[in-house]
């Protein structure tokens, strides 16, 4: 397909300025470009929405016309207040940047880096799910299946389950309110719950309070709820039901198309 | 395997002292723990030896006793300068963590945001070839590996080249000096050359002089220099070749261990 490698920055703007009009503290406005599923886009589209933002997602030309940085998907636009326009590339980075901007990163710099440590758990363990079963071979699938939920599931869910334990088992990775980290192992769950055989990996998780009760807890929040009853996130939802309990298995097919 | 979850920091200090033990500007000392291989472990061990920190290889004890916060490695120790034992645990958290340490983030707030892209890209860039090729099942390996040739390294190249070439094609993705995003982008050249099937992959990248640069500059850093004349490094690049180039194709089988 056609690729148009498109740039972070205006050209020609040194990169110390760039740095003041990401830092400028007046509110910026975003547009998040990604696939209307409720996968990868998810978190970064929750913060939006517990921020208080001014969003709006950017739905993406493909396979028609790929025009982004590396050539993937998200790309975050920001405007900044000072009319800068940029672009921040890779979930990681979206997210990080996200949620330190919004106030998902807790306290001070240790917790900072607990968070971190829990989102990229779980983040992983969604990409490992996607790139072994999900997007796999569909005559590998069901074997693979078997391998995540004897290997990396279990293993996720007992380490998970004692640093939840250890926080006082609140619903809450780190102190006492919701972080990064929280919303990462919520929309694995909600993500989980569209995929093959999901029903299965939704009940070895449930059968785990700790981490169960962090996905009520991220649940409770009004903004998140708001943000859940809209017609762009129902759209999501939807897609991503048909997608990968459907067409998700046809796609792979014989082929591995990621 | 019998896995013991362990804390990342000493039981009932309040994070505040924690943060402040992180942050303690004198050197901390490292031990870093991971298989002796010359893969995933590869860049945290770089940064430590081009920041002449205090640091050491902490072997792992595989399979007898997995003892780790995720029950997976690396896992970095840092005891801090007032004395205080850390742990953190996930390769985009330790590598963040220590370039930040280290000075290899760049001059401003932009410019650590696309030192992380470049990083977060490359890194996929690998983990994509380990999880689609290395480690899948041993009769999708040639089908994948052409998908990975014909899609995944193509983008990667192209999107990476243009950048370079943005930055005036000096061997740095940011400014005129090294960076993470240099460090990650050697080690997996480094890194593909000891793969199944790796010269065709190295000639692809070779074809690009802007990333082939990249490369160059990284060996010609003093430091990593000698760190790559240690006994230890080259323990490390043997085992490597062994292991994905001969064992690895027989390890993954017709099932997958990951």
């Amino acid at each position: 397909m056609p690729l148009t490698v498109t740039r972070f920055a205006p050209e020609n703007m040194p990169t110390a300025e760039l740095a003041k009009a990401l830092t400028d503290p007046r509110p910026a406005s975003y547009k998040f470009e990604y696939f209307d599923l409720s996968s990868v886009g998810s978190v970064p589209r929750d913060i939006l929405a517990l921020g208080g933002a001014d969003w709006e997602n950017l739905p993406i030309n493909w396979p028609a016309e790929i025009k982004a940085p590396f050539g993937v998907f998200p790309v975050l636009h920001i405007t900044t207040a000072s009319g800068v326009e940029l672009k921040l590339a890779e979930s990681f980075v979206i997210e990080h940047y996200l949620a330190k901007k919004f106030g998902l990163f807790g306290d001070n710099e240790w917790e900072e880096q607990l968070i971190k440590m829990f989102h990229s758990s779980s983040v992983y363990l969604r990409e490992r799910l996607a790139m072994r079963v999900t997007w796999n071979f569909k005559d590998k699938m069901d074997e693979s299946f078997e391998t995540f939920m004897t290997k990396a599931l279990p293993v996720w869910i007992e380490t998970h389950s004692k640093h939840l334990k250890d926080n006082g088992s609140n619903g809450h990775y780190v102190g006492d309110k919701l972080s990064l980290a929280d919303l990462q192992t919520a929309n694995d769950i909600d993500h989980f719950a569209c995929l093959y055989k999901g029903d299965k990996i939704i009940e070895a998780i449930k059968n785990c309070p700790e981490i169960w009760r962090v996905k009520e807890e991220v649940d409770k929040e009004p903004r998140l709820q708001a943000w859940r009853q809209s017609k762009g996130y129902k759209k999501h939802v939807a897609l991503s039901q048909t997608m990968y309990a459907n067409t998700g298995i046809k796609i792979a097919g014989s082929t591995q198309i990621l």
